[in-house]
């Protein structure tokens, strides 16, 4: 299994409307890449103000969703909900 | 519930051992903290060469398990299997 897992790092006077990602942004990535779920974080304390973690089957199928047509939707609506420019790590799940 | 994440920023040079991070480091973090499990991953892209995610109940719950006695080992055993300086979030799963 593959985990892609995207980053919000916190900087003086970003925003992030974590309402609107849960309710809206991240429906929106889970919907276009064909997913059952994601697991949404709200930062507590560390580097990052808010993160998202989404599973594939494999790297094609991850490689596919990022190309996939509604991706470029995923990427326009990134600024209803944040001025932050998000940090992506792609990992094997090996447990 | 509440996430403890932990990443391993990749660097020139840095030295990981994924073997005995997942057959030793973390299972003594597992039952150091009296969890249930953990979540490994081995990166392919991204800025981290590894990380795992730990879920607690509570802050209440993953403060006691910091500041518990045996946490010292678990500090004591990264030198074990890396020469990267780990780095820590804490979350709320929102979702």
């Amino acid at each position: 299994m593959i985990r892609l897992s995207v980053f919000y790092p916190s900087a003086e006077g970003a925003t992030f409307d974590h309402d609107y990602y849960r309710a809206k942004h991240v429906p929106l990535c889970v919907k276009t890449w064909g997913l059952d779920s994601a697991e949404i974080d709200k930062g507590i304390d560390g580097p990052y103000v808010a993160a998202v973690h989404f599973r594939f089957e494999s790297l094609e199928t991850l490689n596919a969703a990022m190309s996939s047509k509604g991706t470029a939707d995923v990427l326009a609506d990134v600024p209803n909900y944040t001025s932050i420019t998000p940090l992506l790590q792609t990992s094997e799940i090996v447990e």
